[in-house]
């Protein structure tokens, strides 16, 4: 028989690679084979997930993080289609926060992005993609497209430096010096995040306190940013996703022309999930937690679809959950399994959650063979 | 399809019968029927299972509980075959235990089990079953044989009060006015504890500070018991079960002529579970711990055997789990499967332990037919 694992990263404990390789040791036998699909959202592992599923090398940048720090970037390299896949968090994630006023959102910017851009560029991109999710910075993107060329202008035309604190500042934006190499390629905005720029569920109120903003602040900074995209946007519409990445989604998408796709339906394109599908017994997906509120675009629950439309079964190991089972059935989500088995604390919970996923699988392994076993 | 459920009482949470029935509860279907054999292993619980199994009233006795205060004591009954079931922490269990000086071992006695005998003679019973576990007693039994005309002499030929303090003082057992119709019963002591009555898995240095015992008063203690015991055996050895409910078990084996058999054993003898077997798909099974040290002699691991010899595969669901799968699989017992699903503590976990079971028992029947309907 045939299984198909596709676990999305359980953030914190286990990357969607080290989650497939754990249900690929238990149920891999002379008698299942199995095959695994890496996943990823546009956020942090998006160029490894894309890399080991459909090859392509790794590349490096000098390029300068979200606090000016020069850093080394790595980006995913698909030679054969000129291709870059870039995680604007390699850059300017979370993974920076320190607390301190560096690293607030005032100061900080995405620039590394658009050197990374460059880097790609340099190689002879004609397609980049960008992957949005897990970023510290809120800048509107214009860290990025400054280091791109564009530049923006005070009401004194005036260049004001690209950080978050100037967004409020900016009148104008000027994008005669761009590289012009821009011009000849395809940028794709990989999110699974669907937010506007502003509003309760954009840039500043959804993600702002846990990038370091302050409660108080949020107010004037949704204010900053609302600015800005007046002045970008000159009359066109908003689109979901803008708010992704601090605004780097409006910024790249209006600026630089980018298209604005699923994250997780451009990995599915990369990978050969849909040709394994065919004549799969069982999926398995997954990934950190899963409620019924949060079911629309969840990984788990693209895949269950995808399955569904093969009548093919979907077993999820989740770290968490909390819904009506009922609700994930309707999605084709057969059953959704925690990892959790015996008293523990959220933090050995996460540390152990490789022992926890092999104990757990092993024993669904045992359950779902039983009546088989019995019927053959 | 058929299924068994068979899950032992786990310990302060869910007894036999409520485990069964949340099984029925998620199993049943128009498809699947399950048949529920409670399960006890001579402790609490004893009664309410055979009355579940076999049928049978249950009776009311006027007695004295282990500190002598008036009770009503419950006992089951079988008219058809005239049979009794006795339990014997009913009247002397540890739910009566309050950290005072009253409840201590040396101030109580199992008066109550002799009391409820004679309830049950008076109904004319010509068989007794004796349940033992959970008590809080260590008298040997003699509180019991004291209401049944048993008399214990002192050196100076003067009756003792039976109680645990005195157990050392008794020089000579006088049974001349014993309940003559003792004579004409079948007397069965069920336990599933295997203890000789004294040494260090006796019912003094295995059982004691659990009963109230200070381990300062253990040595002492337990030199009172072998005296006894000297004066009971008179030179015949001991057996596995003397030990059980503060040795209970040796006094009723030896001086009521009683015979000790596993309590489990017993409940499957009035039960239909090995009928049942007969055609059934699927035994499911569990209690409130399992390890692989403690596989000797536990329910899960009975019934797993059963089934084993029937071809039946097994699923016990515990409370908690600890040791190698492998060792539970050699026992005919495929999968041993943990009802905590999520970050709890131990009191929720105790607390909500119908729900999580619930929980997990729909789960697995989830993951119980993926396989089997993809197939069909």
């Amino acid at each position: 028989m045939k299984i198909i694992t596709a676990i999305d990263s359980m953030k914190g404990s286990l990357s969607s690679i080290q989650a497939n390789n754990v249900i690929e040791q238990v149920f891999s036998s002379q008698d299942i084979s199995v095959k695994k699909i890496a996943i990823a959202d546009g956020g942090e592992g998006t160029v490894e997930a894309f890399i080991e599923n459909y090859g392509g090398s790794y590349q490096k940048a000098n390029v300068h993080n979200l606090i000016g720090e020069e850093m080394q970037a790595t980006f995913g390299w698909i030679e054969e289609e000129k291709l870059a896949i870039i995680e604007s968090a390699d850059t300017s994630g979370i993974q920076f926060l320190d607390g301190t006023v560096a690293t607030h959102p005032s100061n900080t910017n995405s620039r590394g992005v658009g050197e990374t851009i460059l880097a790609a560029l340099d190689l002879g991109a004609k397609k980049i993609i960008v992957g949005l999710g897990g970023t510290a910075t809120i800048d509107g993107g214009i860290g990025a497209l400054n280091a791109l060329g564009v530049e923006f202008l005070d009401n004194n035309h005036k260049n004001i430096e690209p950080f978050g604190e100037n967004l409020s500042k900016i009148q104008e934006v000027n994008s005669t010096n761009i590289d012009q190499r821009l011009n000849d390629i395809e940028l794709i905005i990989a999110s699974d995040v669907t937010s506007h720029l502003t509003g309760t569920k954009g840039a500043v109120y959804m993600f702002g306190t846990q990038k370091g903003l302050m409660k108080s602040e949020l107010d004037e900074y949704e204010e900053s940013l609302k600015s800005f995209q007046d002045r970008v946007l000159l009359g066109q519409s908003t689109e979901a996703g803008d708010g992704a990445a601090g605004g780097l989604g409006l910024g790249l998408r209006t600026l630089l022309k980018g298209k604005i796709v699923s994250g997780f339906s451009l990995l599915v394109e990369y990978s050969t999930l849909i040709e394994e599908l065919n004549g799969a017994d069982l999926v398995i997906t997954g990934e950190g937690k899963i409620d019924d509120q949060s079911l629309q675009g969840k990984v788990p629950v693209g895949i269950s679809r995808l399955a569904k439309e093969n009548k093919i079964p979907v077993i999820a190991f989740v770290g968490s959950v909390e819904g009506n089972p009922k609700s994930f059935k309707k999605q084709g989500l057969n059953v959704v399994i925690p990892i959790v088995d015996k008293i523990m604390s959220i933090d050995q919970a996460m540390k152990n959650a490789k022992e926890n996923l092999t104990r757990v699988a092993e024993r669904t392994k045992d359950i779902l063979f039983i009546l088989v076993d019995s019927i053959n």
